[in-house]
């Protein structure tokens, strides 16, 4: 069964959803405060589930509170196709990131529903737990459980800033659900998500072919040398913590810059201390990451930063410690779901490019197990992570358009 | 009439003095915490003052706290000699910064009274009042109000962390003075402090003479560019405040250097927004100051710094906002007491070199109306403000002995 070409979803219908929930913690600036496991993640989670039951979906919660809306497909014994994303948002976030790929997702399900289309496999509707990260430290929790990446009992000892742990939030808002949060059998999975960076807005493309994730390793650095007097500390006695840290903060913009457009090296966070105007830095303690979309280049840089990092030091007369923290291989999406992405595209007549996905997504714990690829809409500015992160109601269409007709036509495919 | 080479000052009683005052407000990490006005403050000053008494001394305080305790010489015409530093501390201060010079000065006094010296001139000991800074945010003000460069009352609405006013800490503690705080005629300044660098302690030196201290000027750098996801944000999209503020600090530090020992730049203050790992920074604020014994290279240092700032700003796509908060010229100190002390230091023996005073004094202060110098010694590692900050007793006798030398000398030379 091929994708009738008048299967259109509801484009008003869809941006009325996606306001709707950017109302439930929406803020004074026109952003979104969701936090995972929140009152207001629980209102989200309810409205969401209402409207999925009124689009004849059965809800199903695992143990970490993941949400699966199911609508049964022509041949109990295929696999279902699954979709989705995250309705958690960062303390100061948009209205987009996460919730439109799982209202959009709402929308197909609806669009089906009303154009009465038949799937030959099943189709699930994924609403993932705490993608954010912001309130317990670990992004991608719920997703990370289910692909077998995080172990359940120690995600739930995970606590907020006031103490309060993730076993006792799923309790406290009501969704922890019966059934293990683990991995079960699924013929694909397809997340639409905005792109949070400028490049498909800069080439004017509408549609991002998401290949894959990029490779990340994430540092944590401390420089120590001796604070002491601004004044009366000459040149040759100084072991100035903050100079040594500036240094390798160019250093790391440097070996971004030798990967061209691919690489990404950022300090982001750092500490002086003791942060006086009048004495020099006895110790900086700051991050750094680099990602890039091949794991070759990767150990290239994984080898190369400390001991570039190291001579910097040595000159400096300041110890030098890096830690890494976090490594994440790369990971390529399924070539089969690739190639769907791109010729739903394609029959649309959207502009399209591949895209490597510089950020984390759930998409990318689930590829573990099963085929996945996402699709990537432009966001205004390439902002994302902020109160002021916008997009077009016909870039939501678009992709919401471009999601339907892949999960139809997987859905639909011949089975193997 | 000549110094006797009999006059010599009491290195074990200078010494007990001196650990006596260290404990009141003396930390478990064997520094010291006696803020400006504080209630450590008031104990500090009440013994001071009753050995004062003791010593036969007359204590009037002015209206900012500023204590002088004089002693009358044989010609009631001649302008006193005064001599001091002050009591307060560091937050997390030494035993040695500024109650060497008091201390020192109350031995000073005690031997001229236990010797029954007469001297020509009177002789007036001083504690000023929050040298540090530490506590209500200006450093020097009991003597920059003294000296007119800062006004009483505007002072007094100086506010503490917990909003409690330098007026209102005067009349806690019961130092709020009938005279006015303003300069009176005096015949000299002296000023006895530790090095609170290295430079005296790695030449092998015992004696500094001070000649001066150093021009300074302190900005508020700004830079601003654009928050942005880390992982999404390609090398041409980025605009990135922190890797724009690690080149001008490696600037400032390439400034300095240019100028060689004498040289002295410090970014000490920096603070990244909004500071998470995986943010490219939007906005860096820090501080920047330099320091150099002539006025000349410091209107040098005054015309590079923003020009070159400004290049690295263009270069990184970075707005760059650059504010003069303070800027103090160069005070050289009085040829006539700089050749007393040099004097002293010869006749008594000890080894003695020039030195530029890299931190501010209230001598700085005081020079801006009375012939001033001041007399370093060495400290350990150059270490001050920090609770590690030591001398040994050796060192402050040899510069006790030489305030006791140059105070004589200049309260006794020929009247003119």
């Amino acid at each position: 069964m091929s994708v009738g070409t008048n299967q259109r979803i509801d484009g008003a219908r869809l941006w009325d959803s996606l306001m709707a929930m950017a109302r439930i913690g929406g803020t004074s600036g026109g952003g979104v405060r969701r936090l995972a496991l929140s009152e207001e993640d629980r209102r989200g989670r309810d409205v969401f589930a209402a409207h999925c039951a009124a689009a004849g979906l059965t809800v199903r919660v695992d143990a970490m509170g993941n949400m699966f809306a199911r609508r049964p497909g022509r041949d109990p014994a295929r696999l279902p196709v699954l979709f989705g994303s995250h309705l958690d948002s960062q303390p100061s976030g948009g209205k987009f990131d996460g919730a439109l790929g799982v209202i959009a997702g709402l929308e197909v399900m609806r669009t089906i529903q009303d154009l009465g289309i038949v799937t030959e496999a099943p189709l699930e509707l994924v609403n993932w737990t705490d993608e954010e990260g912001s309130r317990f430290g670990r992004s991608l929790m719920g997703s990370a459980v289910w692909a077998g990446l995080l172990e359940q009992a120690e995600v739930e000892m995970f606590a907020d800033a006031d103490g309060q742990t993730v076993g006792q939030s799923l309790d406290a808002i009501g969704y922890r659900g019966p059934e293990p949060a683990r991995v079960f059998p699924a013929d694909a999975y397809f997340e639409l998500h905005i792109e949070q960076g400028p490049i498909l807005e800069k080439a004017e493309t509408q549609i991002g072919i998401v290949t894959g994730a990029q490779a990340m390793v994430f540092y944590e650095a401390v420089t120590r040398g001796q604070d002491s007097h601004a004044g009366t500390t000459p040149p040759s006695a100084r072991r100035d913590a903050l100079v040594c840290a500036a240094r390798i903060i160019d250093l790391v913009d440097r070996m971004m810059r030798a990967r061209g457009e691919d690489g990404r090296g950022t300090v982001g966070r750092l500490h002086v201390i003791p942060n006086s105007h009048n004495v020099i830095p006895g110790e900086v303690r700051f991050s750094v990451e680099f990602r890039h979309p091949s794991d070759t280049e990767m150990a290239r840089l994984e080898a190369q930063f400390p001991r570039e990092a190291g001579f910097i030091a040595r000159d400096c007369g300041v110890a030098l410690e890096i830690t890494p923290l976090l490594r994440i291989a790369a990971q390529p999406f399924d070539p089969d779901c690739i190639d769907l992405v791109r010729a739903s595209a394609a029959r649309l007549g959207f502009s399209a490019r591949e895209i490597v996905s510089g950020a984390g997504h759930d998409a990318v714990s689930v590829a573990r197990h099963i085929p996945t690829a996402m699709i990537f809409v432009p966001c205004k500015d390439g902002l994302s992570h902020n109160e002021a992160e916008s997009i077009l109601p016909e870039q939501a269409e678009a992709g919401c358009q471009v999601l339907l007709d892949a999960v139809i036509a997987r859905a639909n495919r011949p089975a193997g």
